[in-house]
């Protein structure tokens, strides 16, 4: 059996291309398991939900399992024991994370803005046909990633394979349905805040210092006025507890297209060179920044070297 | 620029590779160079000079220049600051070897036979017509790669790809030319010792210990009978002076379909435990093995590893 698994924290991309992928190698003649390593979040659910998909099971082990990674490429992602799985394949549309393997596989990495994109491509070289509902799922994963072709990591390749995945799921408007789906994934109603915090974190290790990076994309940033200064707290508490230099949170405005990011760090000096900012009260705003893959990490990442 | 490179002991498969990927990224509007980070070998120079091909340019230090990977994905295969280069994109059919990047990048990695099957497949995705003669140099890659197709890394795709490259070049006898070419690569006559020993040598790390494994692949072993002594002389003088815990030499017979090896190491039973073998006078056969990766490689590593 082949597992189909995105990383720990997973994310729309993750689990519809972990659905896609599953279903193209079973298409091929792979039995292959779509599975998950950690808890789906609502606007997954809602796309799964929308267009009847079954959810991949929790799966957290894989020791000596054949498993093939979708929307990451490093150990630190995955589960604990992913460095004692044999990993079968990528598709990903990140940097590349250091994974060594003992045998030949495949690997489809593209500088893309979602794995999904990669995966149709994949579909078209296996001359497989998308079911609708699959291709559905796949748009509504690119319009994630991509905050709906707002994104700077957003490609051509990108937009035009999400517009041929409409075509094929008969969906007309998609940009209608990017923003229902954003509305979904802007619910911070009842959410505890270190939920919110861990929503969509991640952690990088920075030229020895550990570094996680929080990412929460909403229609409208007045949302999170009332939360603020608990959102501060919560991720200084982060911070202490699991022995971070500097925490990030980013407060993601996809229509004013900017964002307001909290700060907990021993390195105030580096977050502030990074950007040529002032942190006050633990915050500062960044006007189009979208995406934490190319307008943060590379920045953060670059002066902490130095 | 972007520069196009192989291993830094490169074989056709390489040097073709680098020529065929150079032209495809000129093709799509990327400047690119081919270029080569060893001494080129007999077999790839018939290759350029039968079709007409230039020799890609020496070039050893990349620091801050963008490079495009083919035929290899580690820092060790590539030139001494490849650590300090900006990998812009790897093609290749080796396992992972860790490589790291600070941004997303192109992988086109496939577990089959010959990097130029896959360069195929990019020239089809990217719609590009490939010129005759670089069909032509990349039927002799696989060709040369997959050992006229009897080498166990050799896939399906392998085959159709060099096929479909043959009927582009207008080769018909496509196996004759791979024969031609084996006896180019079989010359051994007035060839110094320790450079038919590095001819095509690749070191390994395996659990700790540095493994260096050489293949010679000839159209008739007998050809080894006068110089056989002296290569065991040569491969200890190797394993002394660069600190190998183990070295082996293939000397692979394509007709007879098999290895005669020769090995110099201090873990001697590893070797014989790897293949249930004796090794008697620093040599040892083994039947119907063609393949270094395949059937080299993955059985003394692991065996390393316990």
């Amino acid at each position: 059996m082949r597992y189909v698994c995105g990383h720990k924290i997973p994310d729309s991309d993750s689990i519809v291309g972990a659905v896609a992928l599953a279903y193209l190698f079973n298409q091929i003649g792979i039995k292959s398991q779509a599975v998950r390593t950690g808890e789906i979040n609502d606007e997954s659910r809602f796309i799964l939900d929308k267009f009847c998909l079954d959810e991949p099971i929790f799966k957290d082990s894989f020791k000596d399992q054949d498993i093939y990674l979708v929307d990451f490429n490093n150990y630190q992602e995955g589960a604990d024991d992913l460095v004692d799985a044999n990993i079968v394949g990528i598709t990903d549309h990140h940097k590349m994370g250091g994974i060594k393997t003992s045998k030949p596989l495949d690997v489809w990495i593209r500088a893309v803005g979602c794995s999904n994109t990669i995966i149709k491509e994949m579909f078209d070289f296996y001359d497989i046909k998308i079911p609708k509902n699959i291709a559905a799922a796949m748009c509504c994963a690119i319009l994630s990633d991509t905050v709906i072709f707002k994104s700077p990591t957003c490609t051509k390749i990108d937009t035009t394979t999400c517009k041929e995945l409409a075509k094929i799921a008969n969906i007309k408007e998609y940009k209608k349905l990017g923003l229902e789906m954003f509305n979904v994934k802007s619910n911070i109603k009842g959410v505890a805040i270190d939920q919110l915090i861990k929503r969509d974190f991640k952690s990088f290790d920075m030229h020895g210092k550990k570094v996680g990076i929080g990412q929460l994309e909403v229609v409208d940033i007045t949302l999170f006025d009332d939360i603020k200064e608990q959102l501060k707290d919560g991720l200084r508490q982060v911070k202490e507890d699991e022995g971070f230099d500097t925490c990030l949170l980013l407060l993601t405005d996809i229509i004013a297209m900017g964002s307001l990011i909290l700060v907990a760090s021993d390195s105030i000096d580096v977050v502030q060179r990074s950007w040529d900012i002032k942190v006050v009260d633990s915050e500062f705003w960044l006007d189009r920044c979208l995406s934490r893959k190319k307008q943060i990490v590379p920045y953060i990442e670059q002066n902490f070297k130095q």
